[in-house]
């Protein structure tokens, strides 16, 4: 990786002198990631590149292609190539390529796929999208329970070159239900070779349904330390495997959207640069109207008290600083939550422990900006004596509607994403700009209140 | 793992009864990860539970555990039985579990370990933290050229029992010098057995530094496509192996780490229920006492417009609205891009792209706002007339407003992840409330300018 640059000036210097054979030489000596990355930093030259790759490597740098870049690509591509490409990809990684293109475009490609690949990516297709079957692929080798360890061996030698991995294989029975999985080593380390399948079975297996949402599959590899899982339908018959890289794609996936709704966002389906303009406009516009909305409260809430301001102005200068102080800290909170929620350390029955934490949280923190905002306006008034005789009052007003604002922060943003989860809803979708619209409206009551109480007959 | 619920209504049943044996048999036909479920639901019993297992099952539960529960049970264990686990364990997951142990307890624990295991340990530990050397293991398998693949497989046989994966086989010379890597499917289907090591070498193989950091492996390991990578030295000796399994968990923190930052909180060390809420405080109260100061700077701003509030105590009320519509479009934006950069969609000079785009987006996104202000007011000066004779004028100053304080949030949100990574730190400590808190200074400024612009002579 880090000789990248190497590469870069090596293939500049021959681009100039436009010395085609040498790149041609110099690029089928890299490695396949090198590749991958000279197609990206080239993409003027990627045909080029490309078609010259031997065929073998270049179904291996095509699979390892981000999917824009393989659709890209497949466009500047004659269609011989594209259909040779296409039936020499594994169907997990072909399903997923076809998944994001538009339909039509879908229809063009599925024709060329040979008759055989053509059913197995249609059945593929047929599945729900973000369930575990459109992450499997059917390559796998299952074996019977009265082989031998060494009839294994040899069937292993004849097709173990087309199945995605060997390094698991499944025994079923003469119906396809899934028996066991045995790991290849397990078959590599026992002596006899006359030893049958049936005396390595243990029994104990993992499935994935494959109906399951992908989500599931994180946590089931976590949780069970394999590099790959047998997919199964409601009869346990065995349809195909997902493989663990399959699963690091879906974890990044799963994040991303995560952390876009948490920004306010909708989720985005293309790589930032790559989406256009007016999708982007449209994931965001959404999501700053409802707010937008929302935050006409605020304008309701301070009407009530727009006689109070209209007596003592400097009321308003402390606005900004008191519902952001609420927002931070309901952000932070939603944050915790959401995440811990995401990773599976709290459910739903949390609650409650966690809402005393937060109070607990919530007291501590306030009480810190408590005490800040009486040092500050204490030095303030000494210093310039802006706040006049009253000002142990208005120290009163802020520091207490800080605390309050900010222990109700903390509640707010952290029973927001529970009870989303409650009704169904993502947690991930009590965005930090949603909680600290909600906790604006009352931590302006908050505020007037306190001031009402303690400048009534004074100031008010 | 749908039928948790079956097994907890049993081992509830059983418990009741105080059947014990029965409980002991129920739990050993388990999977290992029902296994671990259950010890999680049934804290007060893990040690008796877990006891009773046998032993190499026992192994993969504790490895199945989440690291806090590892802990948990190490202290409820007795010592005999944590040596011979911490002997058990491959070496990373161990280095895992120590590293997270405070001092003097790694020196206990240490001490339990036989000679070779501590040896092993403390080397590993001897990686700064978060570097590749503390994910490796040095179970591997390495041949060196000249063998044959006969040889190769006896080998396997011998010793693939106490490697961590044998789906890999490396090839090394006399000094350790890594000179390539061969799948094991490789040595499977090649015939005959007489082949050379060296006739199957292709030497094209991707490598992990051991002092690089654990970030970097998630990108090679998604580009590469591979179960496991070798580890090397600067020399390119190989000192190890980083399995995917890993690389799965360092995903998650990555990213665990990005939310809880964008969030406005320092990353937690322990999952949130795990964390002593003095902890949280801590992680917690630092930002929000930076973003506190910050806003003070809005309490300056807004005072140099207190007489125009005093006249018009009206424009007070829409400051809440004004302020966080900017501080929703800038976290938006810092959340796209700080997401885009860690997924490497986007780097650092891309920044013009990024700023045309985003000021497009902006002027879409204002002027949407913009409109719903202007109909807004439209409406709400002809059901009350609220707004007087001057009601354009006002729909002009918050409308501009508005425009301008999107716009110059999703400039001010876009560029600041970049400015971040620039000066070498994390784009994601662009957290949306610091983002919020830079556009609200500014949107106050905006605001009020264009009060003075459009009410001059008229109500101002």
């Amino acid at each position: 990786m880090e000789d990248l640059n190497v590469i870069i000036d090596r293939i500049d210097t021959l681009l100039e002198l436009e010395a085609w054979a040498e790149i041609n030489d110099f690029i089928n000596e890299l490695n396949i990631s090198d590749v991958v990355e000279v197609l990206e930093e080239y993409p003027d030259h990627s045909k080029r590149f490309f078609l010259q790759l031997d065929f073998n490597r270049a179904v291996a740098v095509f699979g390892a292609l981000d999917i824009n870049e393989q659709e890209d690509l497949l466009h500047k591509l004659p269609a011989n190539k594209v259909a040779q490409l296409l039936n020499a990809l594994p169907p997990d990684d072909r399903t997923a390529l076809l998944a994001e293109q538009e339909s039509p475009v879908v229809k063009e490609l599925i024709k060329v796929l040979n008759p055989e690949e053509r059913k197995v990516t249609l059945s593929l297709l047929g599945y729900p999208e973000d369930s575990v079957g459109r992450l499997m692929t059917p390559d796998y080798i299952d074996v019977e329970p009265d082989w031998t360890v060494e009839q294994v061996l040899t069937y292993i030698r004849d097709y173990g070159k087309s199945s995605e991995t060997i390094d698991v294989i499944y025994v079923t029975d003469e119906n396809g239900t899934l028996l066991d999985d045995i790991r290849i080593r397990d078959f590599l380390i026992v002596n006899p070779a006359e030893t049958l399948v049936e005396d390595l079975m243990d029994e104990r297996f993992i499935t994935l349904n494959v109906n399951e949402d992908q989500d599931t599959t994180i946590d089931v590899f976590q949780k069970n330390n394999r590099v790959a899982l047998p997919v199964v339908d409601d009869k346990n018959i065995l349809l195909g495997i997902v493989t663990i890289d399959d699963v690091l794609i879906v974890q990044e996936e799963e994040f991303s959207e995560d952390m876009q709704m948490i920004g306010g966002t909708a989720a985005l389906d293309d790589p930032y640069l790559a989406a256009p303009i007016k999708d982007i406009y449209k994931k965001r516009v959404l999501w700053l109207m409802i707010l937008f909305v929302g935050e006409l409260l605020t304008i309701f809430a301070m009407q009530n008290f727009e006689s109070e301001i209209a007596k003592v102005a400097l009321l308003a200068t402390f606005i900004p600083l008191i519902i952001s102080s609420g927002g931070n800290t309901g952000s932070q909170a939603a944050t915790l939550i959401i995440q811990a929620m995401a990773l599976d350390d709290v459910d739903l029955s949390d609650w409650w422990h966690i809402m005393k934490r937060e109070i607990i949280s919530g007291i501590l923190l306030g009480l810190t900006l408590f005490a800040m905002s009486f040092v500050l306006i204490a030095i303030w008034q000494m210093s310039s004596g802006i706040f006049g005789v009253n000002f142990l009052r208005i120290a009163a007003v802020v520091g207490f509607s800080l605390l309050g604002v900010v222990l109700w922060g903390t509640i707010v943003g952290s029973m927001l994403p529970i009870l989303l989860k409650r009704m169904g809803a993502d947690p991930a979708a009590s965005s930090t700009p949603f909680v600290a619209t909600l906790v604006d409206v009352s931590g302006l009551v908050i505020y007037f209140s306190f001031a009402v109480l303690f400048l009534k007959g004074t100031l008010l």
